[in-house]
């Protein structure tokens, strides 16, 4: 495909025939495992997705922020998942009271002193927001053990919150040979966090898991919701993860050659171009080969970035590109590129269609 | 310090007395050393900061894009570097005509086909553009070899354009036990290239480098200005290559403690703050000892980043900060922190006194 003139480099560009097919086949394969799809919008962004991710039969979004919540609610979407154990200032408490009055909000909580404080600062509206008990299913970021959820239900239920269930962020699933054995985890994690929820009298009635890699094989037997976010664009990572096909790439970053390095002391070929670190995000897990990759340059990779340079090296075949040509870059963690431009390029069929504004970035708070 | 009140989490805190201590200290030594200070704005991209570093008698501003430059133009700063080998696309060409007819604009340029590119499309406004060739002195992105460098001014001159000089970054400065010898291949860079494009014709009045790390190392023997950026703030990578003392870091990240983590297999006791790779940036040199410093704990690293936690290792002295705390998280690299938000916290004397616009923010093109 090339870039259509009307577009700028650097500039992020979404291809909106694979977005909406990779929308439809994320929706029906979640159907067909009997489960219920809660994409994460963090990675977009953008109310335009959500629209269409709720078109496709997702039960609600879920988000990383009150900030985004805030967005998709003026939006319309009316079912929210807040996936963060929120501390709420008197800031945040004010805005949570008033978000829950317009939507359906859960919110999530990892500790007992977490959960105290969010009802308490919530007051008289605790009653309208239902908490999900975090379990750590093997990632060790946030998250209780599963031997501490009950006691995390109790401190919620004391201070007037509805405890709604379960949910586990299996993250050590992007690594490679990793995801069969994390969505493992969190089956037994789920499971075991329900068991210990019942004993102390409180169902679990939502259990919910699933990033990207795992989305797919998380069942049913446990689990009733999934929450990928990445599968609309996908993104580098989960391309040399595996998880996705070059196919199914949806958003690129438009970018032009500007510089020719061929007197490095190696020998090797490089040359630069227009996008950096504050386009592409600086994003490299270890097992990465790079910091992103060329759509239709698959032997050459990102060795550096600066803020406004990449550095790619190159190994043919054939020439370099010239300086001037443009050319389509995937970034390593699409969630970090959406979230630093105000708004994107909407190509079909190779025409400039759309650009939509993204509405959440920078909502951090 | 304590944070104030008024400051919800995660937000980017500025402090005015540091900043000023910063930007006074360099125009002094600069000054001092028989150069010019053409500060880098990207650092920062607000205004404010920009009129005082003028104020202090920078002689203009350098930026690294066209985006970058109309906003500080309007700001009324009239003389402004774009140190990028700009590839002039037709809607880049059109906004640089304008902004030159406004400000006294030099850009950069590193081959014949950019210059040619540069001078062919701006047409009869060439004459109104100067350009600096980027010489590469060792850190092997961008810029010619000074062997290179009269080729690239003719192709410029050729093509309408006023050659005014040479100018590097010596981006191989950031590392432990560089800035010494970076700052001396600069100058040699410097000087041989424009002792080649004297021999072609050319007067290089310009010689222009220096980074943060470099800045003071920069003799006027060779040189006649130098673009640092980073040191009105600092940051985690300037304290630990000790480019800055603690006391200099005037910006930090105002987060809150989320989650305790205390069963992590290999013992380590670790706790979650709401400020991740979407406030902080995820630059991590190889030789930074984690993401992020915490102002009041130096002890303690950042081990790991997501896009909403950072996950910090505690080695005391002491019990980890509580669940609710707020703490101040200094960023691995200010540049891409300061681009992630689009308003920062002013305090002075330990009181909110104001809130600055990020003007140029996720300005890329």
């Amino acid at each position: 495909m090339s870039i259509p003139a009307e577009i700028d480099t650097p500039e992020i560009v979404i291809d909106r025939d694979i977005l909406d097919r990779n929308i439809e086949r994320m929706a029906a394969a979640v159907a067909g495992n009997g489960l219920l799809l809660r994409p994460h919008a963090k990675t977009h962004k953008i109310p335009e997705i959500a629209a269409r991710q709720i078109a496709a039969g997702a039960v609600g979004l879920t988000v990383a922020t009150i900030g985004e919540a805030e967005v998709f609610a003026a939006a319309g979407v009316g079912n929210l998942f807040i996936a963060y154990p929120l501390w709420l200032s008197p800031q945040k408490a004010e805005r949570l009271q008033k978000l829950a009055q317009g939507a359906r909000v859960s919110v999530g909580v990892d500790s007992a002193d977490g959960a105290t404080r969010l009802g308490t600062a919530l007051g008289s509206a605790a009653g309208n927001v239902s908490v999900l008990v975090e379990i750590d299913s093997g990632h060790h970021r946030s998250g209780a053990l599963p031997t501490a959820a009950a006691e995390v239900a109790q401190a919620a239920s004391d201070a007037g919150l509805n405890v709604a269930g379960v949910f586990t962020f299996p993250g050590h699933s992007y690594a490679p040979g990793m995801p069969l054995a994390a969505a493992a985890q969190e089956q037994d994690a789920l499971a075991a966090a329900s068991a210990a929820l019942a004993a102390a009298g409180f169902e679990a009635t939502v259990r919910s898991g699933g990033s990207t890699p795992t989305a797919l094989l998380t069942e049913s037997s446990v689990a009733t919701e999934v929450r990928p976010g990445v599968y609309v664009f996908g993104d580098a990572q989960q391309y040399e993860l595996e998880r996705c096909a070059l196919a199914d790439i949806a958003l690129t970053v438009a970018a032009t050659v500007v510089s020719h390095h061929t007197t490095a002391p190696d020998g090797s070929q490089r040359f630069i171009v227009d996008a950096g670190s504050k386009m592409l995000g600086s994003d490299k897990p270890a097992w990465a080969t790079g910091f992103g990759r060329l759509m239709d340059h698959l032997d050459a990779r990102v060795t550096a970035l600066s803020e406004h340079h990449a550095t790619i090296e190159w190994h043919g075949p054939g020439d370099m590109p010239a300086i001037g040509e443009r050319l389509r870059v995937i970034p390593n963690h699409v969630c970090l590129a959406i979230n630093l431009v105000d708004e994107v390029a909407v190509v079909s069929d190779g025409q400039l269609v759309d650009r939509w504004r993204v509405a959440a970035r920078g909502l951090n708070k």
